[in-house]
Formats: C-alpha cells, structure tokens, sequence
C-alpha cells in the first residue's frame, strides 16, 4: 500500500517509498522548525505552517501537473519522472531559518549551498540507493533541465500553486485562492511548459493572488519590521564571525534566535524583541513615487551597501547609534507570473501580451515598493526628522 | 476603533484594549511556542498551531456564549464580564511545553503554577491597571466562580469549542467539526450553565467530535511514542536536578528540547529522537480488555510508579537498560462532555439520561484505553517477549 | 481531452463520452428538476441541489472506490467497469419528484419503473451504442452483481458518502461530514465489499454523520410536515385518476406541483400551501416509546393502511373532514451501515461487533421515529384532544 | 428568541419578527423559484441557489454594514434601520424568472413594477403593520436615500458581497471570494458612504472577484446561449400577447417555461430547448476590438432593435427563419466597484484614482463583451457565413 500523509490543502497525499526516505533525512526534518512564511506569524498568528509540508504539498502539485502532461499525450520517462519529483520535495531544502524574512545571500550563493545540502548529506546516499543520480537533482531544482524542471521552477509551477493556497488557509485571509482548473491547463508545446487557453483566466487569479498577499501578508508593514531586525541582527553575528553562513542551514528558526540571544551584543537584543514581539516601529516611509531616481537606481543595484550608509547617515543625523536605526530596502517585488507562455489561438504568446491584466498588476504591485526606516518607539521622532533630511 | 486579530477558525476576532495589554506581555508572547497538540505533528504535518492563537480564539468564543447569555436575559455585570473575558485569554497561560503531550505535574500542581504565572509577572500589573483583581483571575479559570466560570472551565466550554475545530483545521481532518449552533443554545438555570433542548443534538456531535478527535489525533499510536519519549526524557532531566519545573514554564517547545540536548544522556538522546523524528517503536500493546484487573487498579491509582516499576522489569527481562524500554500507561480518556446539564422538557437533566449517546460513547472512548511498551527498532523483538512476560 | 464538470462537492469531475452521452438525455435532464432532498429547501433555504448533480457526484465517488480497489489488486475488467458506472450514474434515474418526500411507491415497484426507464428509452441506445447491455445496468444498480454492485448499492456505497457531504453542503450545517480517508480503506475479500480496518473510525463517523443529518435535517418536523401534504395531495389525485404513477417519473418538483393545482381539491390544496409555504402545524406527537405495541406493529407492518384509518378516527373525532388532518407514520429509520464487513485482524467482522458505536446509534436514531398529526392551525386544539383519545 | 436562518455562506441569520413575516408573504416565497443566476446552472450544476436565501443574505449584510456604521460613530436612527432592513430584504422582490438571464424590461420598467408589487400586496399591509411606510421601501431599494440607501443599493453594497460569495460557493468556482474584514471598513463621511484606507486592497479583490465572475460563470458562452434563447421566446410570447409583463413577476422559473411550452411556436419550442439542454450553437462571434464603431455605437444605444434587425439579415443571408437565428448583443459589463468613494489619506477620493488596478480591470472587463450569434447545429456553417456577411 502507498504510504500517506494528510494535509489541509490537498487532503491525502500519497507517497512512495523514495519519498519517504528523503522526508526521514535530518535536513528534510530540519524544515519542520522553517516557518514557512517566516516573520508573518507575528501579525497572522496562523501562520507557523512550514517549510516542510509545504514541500510535500509541491512534490504533491508538481505529480498533478504532470499527469496532466501525460493525458494530453506528452511522454515523461519513468526515471525523469523519479527526479522530478524528488526535486520537488527537496526543492527548499537549502532554505535559511525564517525563509525569506532573512534576507542575506543572494541567488548564486543560495544554489551552492543547495546542491551541497544535497551532495554532501545523507540525502545523497538516499537518492543514489533509489537510482537517482542526486547531481540531476539540483538541476532540475534550478530550472536547467526545461521543460520538465518548469513544473517547479517556472513562472507559474508547483512551487507557487502550493504556496498560495498554503500561506491563505494558515494566515485565514480571503486571498491566495488558487482555481484547482489551472492544474488541468499544463501543457508542453515546443519543448516548453505552457498554459492552455483555457487556463489564461485562471492564470490572471494566481497573478493576482500573489498580488493580493503581497499586498496583505508578505508585505505586510509589521512582517517587514520584523524581518528587517533579524536580518540586521543576524548579520551582526555573521560579521562578527559568531556565526557561519553555512551553520544557518542546519538550524531552524527557534534554534536560530536561541542562539543570537547567546552572541550577545545588537543581535541578542534583536532575537530577544522578535521572541518577545517588543518590534521597532516605523519612523519614516519613502514610497516609489517619491523616491529620487539615483536613489532608487542605488537601491536596485547595490542594496546592502546603500542600507549601510542610509543607517549610518540617519543615525549620525539623530544622534543615536547604527544600531538604533534600521533601513529596509526590500528586493523589488515581481510577478514573475506575468512572463508565462500560453497558448492562444493555437499558438505560444507571452501571457503578458494576451491580459490586459499582467501589466497592470505587475506594475500595481511595483510601486507598493518602498524604503522603510524603523527605530525603537522612544525615538520615532527623532528618526523621523533625520530620514527625511537624509533621504529627500 | 477596537482592534482585532485574523484567525482563520473565527475570521476577524475583536478584542479591547486590555486584551492587547495581555497578548503583549512576555508570558503570553510564550505561548507563540509552545504547540496546541505537542507531538501531533510529527504526525500531521499541519499541526504546528500554538497555544497562543488558541487562548485568542477561546477569549472570542468566551464572549460569543456571553453574548448568548445576555440575549435570553441572564445578566453579567461589566467587571464581572471583563474578568471572565481575561481569564478566558489566560488560561492555558501556565501550560507546559508541548502542552499535553509532556506529562509530569498533576491538575493541584499546575494550578500553583498557573496562579504564581498570573500573580507574580507583569501580568499581574496589567490586570490592576484594568482594574481587575488578580486574585479573582485563577479563580475563574480553574472554575471556582459558577455559574459564569463554567464558560471556560466546564464540561461543555468556550475551551473544547474551540479546540476541537482547530486542532481539526490545523491537521486537515475532518472530525472535530462542531455546529455554530450550539453557542447559541448555552442558557443559565438555577445558577447553572446548562444546554438548552434544541442544543442536545449538536451537543452529541461535540461528544462525538472529541471522541473521533482522540481516536484519530491525539490518541495517535506514534504520537504516544513521541509524547512518552519527551515525558522520559524531561522526567530524567529533572530527577538528575538539570531542569526545574518552574523553568519549564517558561520554555518554548523547541528550547525544551534544545536544553534537554544540552543536558545529554537519556535526556539529549530522547530530545535529539524527536528532533530528527527517529521514534521508539511499538514493541507490544495490552488493550483495556486484556488488562488484568490488578494491573489496571494500579494504572489507574498510581500510574507514574507503576510505568517506573514495569519499565524495570521489562527490560531487566529482555536484557537491556531501563533508558531503552518505555512503558506508556496513558490517563483514561474521559469524556467530561457527557456530564453536561442540559434542559429538557423544562428541567434541569443529565445530557446522560437524555441522550442514548452519551454513555455509549464515553464507553467506547474508555475501551481505546491500552498500555503501550516501546523500544528502539532493533530490539522489538525481545521487549515484546519480555513484554508479554511481565504484561500478563 | 477527457470533458469535466465543475462541482462543489468534488471539484472537477472527469468524464468520458459515454457519460456525457447519458446526461444528455431527457430522462437524465429531468433530474435536474428534482431537489435531492424534497421538501428540506422548506427549512434550509440552501438546499435546491438536485438529483443531478448528486448523480454525478456518485459517478465520481464509484471510481474513486473502484480506483482503490484496484491498487489493492482486485482486477476489473473494462467492461464491468463501463457498467458499474454507467448505473452509478443512472442510480437514481427513476427517482420520484421531490425524491423521498414522497412517498407512494415501494422498492419493488420502484425497480420496477427504473428498469422502464432505462430498457425503454433513449438511454437504452445510448447504452447499446457504447456497447453496454442495459439489462445489466439494473442488475447493478439493484445490488445482484456483487461484490462490484455494492460499490454503489450497499451499506456504505458512493451513493451515502455523495449525499452526506452534498446534504451538509448546501443545507450549511456542519454534520454530514465524511473522512475521505474512507475512499481508500475499501477492499474486495472473499468476494464481498468491505471496509478496511483503518476505515473502521471513519466508518463510525459517517454513521454518525447519517444519524446526525436525520436528527437535524431529514426527520425536521417541518420537513416531515411538508412531505406529508404532498404524499397526502399526490395520493388523493392519483386515486382520482388525475395522475399516473408512471407520469409522475416524467415530472420534476414544480412542475407536480402546478399539475395538482390544476387537478383541483385536496391535491390543488396541498400543492398551494406547499409553494406558498403555509403548512400544516403539529397538533400532537407521540414517541417511539410511548407508542402501544399493538399500534407500532401496525405502523411497520401496514403502514398506509394505518396512516388512513387514524386520519380517518381523528378527523371524525375532531368533527373535521378527513382533508384537514394528516397522521405521519414515517419508516423506521435504518442505518444500514451499521452491517457492514469490516476486516478486523485479518478476518472478515461485522462491524456491529466490531464498533461499540454501532448498536447504540442505530438504537438512537430508531427512537426518533414518531407518529405525528398535523392539521392547519386553527384546528390545533381539536385535533390534539381527538388524537390523544385515539391514539392512546 | 429571535428567530433565525441557517444559511451555508454565513451560518446562522438572526432575524426579527417583521422579517419573518415578510418572508411569509406569497411574493417572497415566489422567489424560492426564482434561481440566482438564471441559466448559469446548466453549464455549473450546483447553480440552483435562488433570489429567496439571497435576499435573506443581503439582509444579514446589510445589517453587519450598520454594525459597522454605528461602532465608528454614526448613528443610524430606529425607524430607518427597520426601513432599511426591510428594503434589504425586499430589493429583488421583483425580479423576473431566471433573474438577469431574462433580459425584457429597463431599469425605469423594472423600478415600476417593484414599486407595484410592494405597494399593491400582502407586503404593503405586514410593513405598515410593523409601523414602517411602504413608500419608503422603494426609496431605499433604488438609492434615493442616500447615505444610508448606499448600503444596499451604490458600487459596493451588501447586495454585491452577498452574491458575489453566494454565487461561488453554489458554482463551487475559486472565485468570488470576499474579505471579510471589507465589512469593518464602511464608514459615512460628509454624508456619503465610503471605504475606509484599509479598506482599499479589499476593494481591489472585491472587483477582481466580480471580474473573474464574469468570465467565468456569468459570461460563459452556453450561459449566454440559453439566456438568449429564453429572452428570444419570452419576447416572441409577450408580442403574440400570450404572456403579459406583468404576469411574469408571479411566475418562477420552471412555471415560466412550461407556460411558454404551451404557448406552442417558438417560444414552446425555446423553453422544451432549455430544459432539455439541446441548445443553440454559437456559430459567429465578434470581439469587441473587432465590432466597427458604428455597430458599436448601435450596439450601445439601441440594442434591442438592432438585435431584430441582424436576426432578420442574418436569417434572411442563410436561408433561414428568423426564428432559427439568435444574434446576442449584451449590455456592456461595468464595474460600478471602481467608481466607489474611498478615504485616501484623510480624504475622499475615487477609487478609480488610488488604485492602478481599477481602470485596467474594468477595461478588461469591457473587452470580453462580443456580439454572438446562435442557431441549431445543423444551420452552424451557413450562419457562420452569413454573420460574417453582415457583421463586417
């Protein structure tokens, strides 16, 4: 009999044996203490769902999906189809404590790390007795094995259609709601992975889905206080070398603070306020449409070193210490969404040229972008008056 | 305007100030982690909801069957209300880590604690600045202040009505499903809270609803193990003298078993099991009706030496060290629900003499009942021998 | 592409052509005009779901069911298979307007005319055209072809796990749940169709969900009002010749209760309180256990017969005309489900022996059963004297 | 007690005694006849749901908008709550059979003869019995009063949160989803009703939901096809004077098609079409952005004549009757949702000016209107060619 697992979001989940090996992995158990949504939990108090069902959700979606490839007459060979879905499950499996709230290696850093988690764990011991050659894994895991690797790594994948639903049902807003159809709308046209026409209204829903819980739940001003004082607390240990980049892999979110709280010095007191929710507040509040453009052409660019120099500027400018103060340039928000192919007509368009909607919400979604400076509540004031002397 | 919080079981809960006051103190902040089922999740992924929203939605349903009771002319003086209202959100406040699933002090134990929680912390302040007497809080939670406490603290209560649907939500099944009717149906009578006729049926759903709960959830074989692995182990880290009860109060889920770690021998060995999900396995299984009357008289009296004395033998007979035979003698399930008073035919009756379910039900629960001897996988088969030795 | 239909219940329903071809036809259609659940909607103003989509759904159901019979290694042939669904779709094809609220045939009679639907009509070629016989449809929708018809005719058949959720869903009220768990615990041993022993809790609750949904729902007093008005209305027209038992399994609801008005009469009487809601009331109620076995025997044994001969005593008692009162015997209420095999260590069980639940909630739910009599509502006092003198 | 309703999308409805007694009047339980979303069910099959639980719906709405009214300040006088309860529960009163899908009369047509069938029943005599003018009723019901009027009659209204849910949950579609929390932001400034700041995202999806509704249910091609067929045979039986306008708003749907049925011709022959679901065929379709402008701007203004004359030149170019021809021009689908009032930075500001979404999505929205043309399946290729004559 197929083992299962039961989840809210798609009730039961059947497995195979492969998959449960890989899930009895100590780094696969390590996602259990991985908020998924990371710091959203302090205003969603739902939201402590977790890296690690939300993957069994994926490797669930992503056979769905191909299934629907299959019906519409496009071979997967067995052992691909094996890769795909172990890909799937361990598609986070280099995921850092608190997932996206801490924001400190770029991309290129996070794939390394990835395929070492992979490469150099008892997961790869896994995979092989399987017959999986676990260096395909990471490859299909970054989308360079097309266009089977799309299912999860894409504009629209597996990947998205979990998360949405998944993040909406713990946090228990209205949004996020994603029509089951669009699974049935797959396609592989041309060697690539495409909606069907029948799936472009479903489509513009995920779209604006993940719109809308930008706007509620990931941007939330409260999760990105937050998620801005761990990540200046954390890398406050990093640069003082009380922690290693790659230690961050092996730890969950709990046992992350746990241990900035014992390093002392601005990262404990950052663990200790998240643990408590005693939160900075926000001072000051640049949006998009009034940031100046050689600002935001530096915000764009090079991130981490204007964040930097804005805390400096603003702290010297208020007379407190770097410490006081927070800058928070988020990544700019996108929709990847948009850039889907589907077919229309019968032939492959981009999705963006056959909504009206893509652009709008793509655009929408861009300009709720903005520069946040954040300080203890004594000093609000204070910080106010010095971010606007600084960053006008 | 009054704030309010979104749950996912109750939409948008509106609280008062004072709430807030509560929610942001350091003992109820730790409830964000310490888990509402405690080891459940290692078996439904899903179940990763806390304490803390729990206490927020039991607070809501508090106020719901207040509202019930106004409507039909039961009046509640305003400080009467607000003390009820603050007990309701402070009740689980002294609950141990893993809440249920860690089982070392008794009920008098944990209302000495809950009482030094709420008397001895800033909780204490906040409730005098809202002009509530500390002292009269633990009065209501542990149901001394009838008719009213028996809102939070009864057989049939704003408690078990929320639990039951959240703990269904969270691990994605579909029992614990409980009819919005009934909190309109809480009446008091001759200075009881009692049930009001058209309130029976639904009310045999809720006993029906924790009896599936119980089969499926909470009485789960493997969450047995996990729950008897932790009490073992913490139970060693106390007798050795590295951890105090009243510390454990103020631990999460994750920093419990982080310290036990830290602790090592059989204490680090149990925590690091249940981290990486490496469980004992069932070895043997006495169910209620193969009990031997004399060993469940002491089952029933004397649970904690008796699992202790058993635990000897067992492994003295199979060879192997007390550390590596776990006897788990579970509480009898009870169902309390079935004592609720209800109204029928205009008087005050037993739901136990009016319902045909009531007892059936409570019955069946009683028979779930078993003894459960567990052990590392490799030694199952000489810990079921010496098992069935001791056992019968 | 295979064709689906969207469904609250199932999501997206997958077809075949065959399917499509069977919906197609005027018999199928008219089930569109035929509510589920009678005169429920009368109550819960949500419940206009009709025979229709409950077909459907109990055509998804089967192949579910079927699905897990097959991983467990029961081969179906092709062609077995293309039957047992073509009836789980046609189950209820000769289903009477307002289904079981009307109640004027019994089962033998009501083979009877399904067997004339389904030889003589265009269902009939549509069978033959896909190559199925359609004397074998009734042969599986009658239950004479097990193990293989009980998927759909038995004590726990797609058809009760369809209508408990579907019932539940759109009345809006929270019984009538069904684990889905249960779909994949049905198993094929020693020839017969029986539940697995991990579907044994499940199994419990959807007998509690049936139990609950006839307390709640299917037995309300103004649902059992309703539906005896209109069998009261229907039998006086077809006694007068102004309606054919056979014309009635060509009309939907509305369009019998426009065909009685016309007729004139009591019929015409029945059928404009119906539709304008002004029933009958209650005038008196006597209980399973205060009901003398000399009455009860009668009850079950000739029910119609009774049911005339006491409307006929009381309204003459009442000095009313025997129009203006109803005497309600319903059917002893049966939970079927409580026979069913189960495996319980490794051997075939009857559940009844199995579950401690069984005996007491089919117990239960036979209780409920009552004789009511109702007349309108300026008669209420008259009638409830003359029934307790007849009736005691 | 106050009596109350049990309802899917918001559980149990308290009601008071004036609305009981409303919904007892023949008019009101007529619209138990009258589905919600006229022809939708035949292509979503669940689409039962009629103007009867949603009038009720719209009336729970309502009051939960005052609730929010009154808790931020703005007090709403007894005697217009009661007032504005009523009309809440009263605007559809008038609604013909199968509501929007039966498009004969205007909205100054359709305001008359609401404001008959409140004045000139039963409705008139249970209103002022309640102490309420039944003029008054009116005034509320088509926005005359205002702010209060907007509640349930202006862009964003408890009749639009209602359905837009109601009509989802029916259809079992993904869409339609509503935010709960857009409740609590409804606030009176400067005697207008506006949407709060907060309020402004749950606007947007508010829209979305409205928009992804259109394309999804309402303007589904077979939904439109049968809607068309049902206005082309109503017409035909209104001009041969076999049915009366007025007579229509006493009719429910199944009663309307059977009278059509034995009005024989062609509306005898559209109304056996629609309950048989052999439907017309769209043989021709022309999307807006190729409709030539000066159709358009007919299309627009006159489209009821202009209707006539394509079926005559169409069916006169095929070789047809004009009776064999259905040239289906829809009303422009409007977002009145972008036209709300919100409260931008302290200030009243148009939606449509805070938001980016706004103006895209109505856009959008306006894009999927298309002229389409029908005919039986067998004329499909010489209507094709004939369209394509006329049309362009």
């Amino acid at each position: 009999m197929r083992p299962f697992i039961r989840d809210p979001i798609h009730e039961n989940i059947l497995l195979q044996d492969l998959d449960i090996s890989l899930i009895d992995t100590k780094p696969f158990q390590r996602l259990r203490r991985v908020k998924q949504t990371g710091t959203v939990y302090l205003v969603y108090p739902g939201a402590n769902h977790t890296r690690f069902e939300h993957s069994i959700g994926v490797r669930h979606s992503a056979e769905k999906i191909l299934d629907t490839l299959e019906i519409h007459g496009y071979e997967v060979a067995e052992d691909e189809r094996n890769v795909l879905l172990a890909a799937s499950l361990l598609h986070d499996i280099a995921h850092m404590p608190f997932s996206h709230s801490l924001d400190i290696v770029d991309e290129e850093e996070h794939e390394r790390l990835a395929e070492k988690v992979i490469l150099k764990t008892e997961i790869s011991d896994v995979l092989s007795r399987y017959g999986i050659d676990p260096h395909e894994v990471p490859q299909f895991i970054f989308g360079s094995k097309r266009p089977l690797s799309d299912v999860i790594r894409s504009q629209i994948d597996a990947d998205r259609l979990d998360y949405l639903q998944r993040d909406a049902y713990y946090c228990g807003v209205a949004y996020g709601v994603v029509d089951s159809r669009i699974f049935m709308e797959f396609r592989v046209v041309d060697d690539r992975l495409v909606i069907s026409e029948k799936g472009i209204k479903p489509l513009e829903s995920v779209l604006f889905a993940r719109y809308s819980m930008y706007n509620i739940v990931y941007g939330h001003k409260t999760v990105r206080i937050a998620s801005s004082m761990l990540t200046k607390g954390v890398l406050d240990a990093v640069e003082r070398r009380e922690l290693a980049l790659e230690e961050l892999l092996t730890l969950g979110d709990e046992e992350l603070l746990l241990k900035l709280k014992d390093v002392d010095g601005l990262a404990a007191e950052m663990a200790s306020r998240i643990r408590d929710r005693r939160l900075f507040k926000r001072a000051y509040f640049l949006p998009w449409d009034e940031t100046p453009s050689d600002l935001m052409k530096l915000a764009l660019t090079d991130r981490m070193s204007l964040t930097r120099k804005l805390e400096d500027e603003i702290s010297n400018e208020a007379g407190l210490s770097g410490e006081e103060v927070i800058v928070d340039i988020p990544k700019l928000p996108l929709l990847e969404e948009a850039d889907v192919k589907v077919l229309w007509d019968g032939r492959v368009e981009d999705f963006r040229r056959v909504s009206l909607l893509a652009e709008p919400i793509t655009g929408s979604l861009k300009r709720s972008w903005s520069i946040g400076v954040y300080c203890p509540e004594g000093y609000l004031e204070r910080v106010r008056k010095a971010s606007s002397k600084i960053l006008r």
